[in-house]
């Protein structure tokens, strides 16, 4: 199996970053690297590196890359040289949280030393912040993989929905994670990927990441799923998910509802897969999230070309909301939540990580 | 409401023939004049008419435009160039079965005149048979129009899935048929249309119908269907079939089976409009019909653009099968077949047509 790294450090403190342009997959396999900030800056907002954990990744080694080329003589400070660059990061896609969050984890990390150590020490400490965020991300992958590969059987159908994978993380994915894991156990199953409208992630990520993995994929559209449950060719439906509520209602792509309430009417096991930073428990349950609407266009012009009349009306919402009655198990990097309860919930992300 | 026509003869039996070119829309309104066969053929082949019906009424007119330029000096009988003509224009969609059935009816009206009557008197039949065949499929849209239109209630939302219009039949289509007669009874209504992947009919087609007509119609991709039903904003679901079995079973655009599923667990009825003609009572049931694969490229090549690796697996089935248990009701041109039982369908398409 070829290994895909989605963003990758390449050296000391004085290196660069490395990382795969997802906006040019699936037709073509380009690794950039970026020396500066502003490359960095470029490839989030352009949306080449995409994904919750590895947009934190890559805005914290764009922090790094930022202060690299800190000179004393350029008559800033490097604390004010710090709040610049991460005020500019900040910048580029302003809705991103793990953005923020790996931000303000590296400028804590040197807050209290920024007046005394020399410059290059302190640029050493975020470098080695941010691989730890990165390592911290690959165990969190990796330990998912390993929790949920068991749900996986020989000669299964699995269905999958969007991008959970590697792409979207440092590494391994989460919904994809599982499945990585169980083929690395020599298990053999089949994968059926919906495209994912409007924005195609099935179609341009997942299937090209289970490909470079040897892993058999088979591409349907969305509306498909429920003829491939009918013909008896699915045995599990694995997600990932955006946002999970405190009682286990689970924000995840639009079209993730349809195929909960397919399976459940075809007796298929439904699991989500997210690591626990993805519970929100400030939130008790799924109705209280407003869903987010999307650009129109990304319906009427999706492939390049005009595919519905001027001026209709469209209804694009972001995602949607499955209601944890209908998820058999969350699997977490602290191992499966089964039942979905408020209660296993608490005990599952109240205990000790592995 | 501007009147849209599919297709329509325009003049005497020397006339010609006018349709529009669905493959310009919806971004362009194109009607095409065609005044030899050989246009007729091409834009049956090319798509430019499609939809079971409407194709039958094109063939019928073609083949008046093969006759109308028959002269007795050109070496071949009457007879001889109406064989011609007409295997001529069966090999334009080999597999559409209106096509072939429009042909033979209009061969056999003027078999036995053949070598009688003048040309122009034949011809001036054969005009007569094709515009009869127009009238009866008008008529039949009327009527399902007529016996659905009840089924909408005042301020319902409706969902419907591909191109069950005007645009397949001469007129008025089936399933849009019951929205337009309820629009013209004063029903105020609002449509979601999914986009229907991969080729997009409900986007590109059934919008445009509705939004011709002044009917609020809004457009959903396919997997934000469950969404809008979850939201309440759905009172029925509305859909067209290719072909239905002797007790109920009912072939339809893929994504259909979904849908029924769908509207089942949110209590929404779901309703099939079709004419009498679609009943196969060879066919015991659903199952026994084998499904259609069609071309991956559909998939992965929607519009343009390729949208998936290069050798990706693709299931790519055109269309699937709804149980008659998940159906609430059948709209025909002869009533409502509500429940859907074998006895309910023999009851109903043994009976007198209105």
């Amino acid at each position: 199996m070829p290994e895909v790294r989605t963003i990758e450090w390449i050296g000391d403190e004085s290196g660069y970053v490395r990382l795969i342009d997802q906006t040019l997959l699936p037709t073509a396999v380009v690794y950039r690297d970026c020396h500066t900030v502003e490359e960095i800056w470029e490839a989030i907002r352009l949306l080449r590196v995409r994904g919750a954990p590895a947009i934190g990744v890559a805005a914290a080694m764009g922090l790094v890359l930022g202060m690299k080329s800190f000179r004393e003589d350029q008559g800033a400070s490097y604390r004010q040289r710090l709040v610049q660059v991460a005020d500019y990061l900040r910048s580029s896609r302003p809705t991103a949280v793990n953005l923020f969050w790996a931000i303000d984890r590296l400028v804590r990390v040197v807050a209290h030393r920024v007046d005394q150590d020399p410059p290059r020490q302190l640029t050493r400490r975020l470098l080695a912040e941010a691989l730890a965020i990165e390592a911290e991300d690959r165990a969190m992958c990796r330990a998912i993989g390993q929790a949920g590969a068991a749900l996986v059987g020989e000669g299964d159908g699995v269905l999958t929905h969007c991008n959970a994978g590697g792409l979207a993380t440092a590494d391994y994915g989460t919904a994809l994670a599982v499945l990585f894991r169980a083929a690395e156990l020599g298990r053999r199953f089949h994968v059926f990927a919906d495209e994912t409208r409007p924005l195609l992630q099935g179609a341009r990520l997942t299937t090209w990441e289970l490909q470079q993995r040897g892993i058999d994929v088979t591409l349907i559209c969305d509306n498909m799923a429920a003829q491939v449950m009918k013909e008896g060719r699915v045995q599990l439906v694995l997600v990932g998910a955006d946002r999970i509520a405190a009682n286990g209602d689970t924000v995840n792509k639009i079209g993730t509802y349809g195929l909960a309430v397919l399976a459940q009417a075809h007796g298929i096991p439904f699991y989500v897969a997210a690591p626990s930073s993805t519970f929100d428990l400030s939130l008790a349950r799924g109705a209280d999230i407003p869903i987010e609407q999307r650009d129109p266009r990304e319906v009427t012009h999706g492939f390049g070309r005009q595919t519905a009349p001027d001026g209709i009306k469209v209804y694009n919402p972001a995602f949607d909301v499955t209601p944890a009655s209908l998820i058999t198990g969350i699997i977490t990097e602290r191992g499966i939540i089964r039942p979905v309860t408020v209660e296993h919930i608490q005990r599952t992300l109240g205990g000790p990580a592995d």
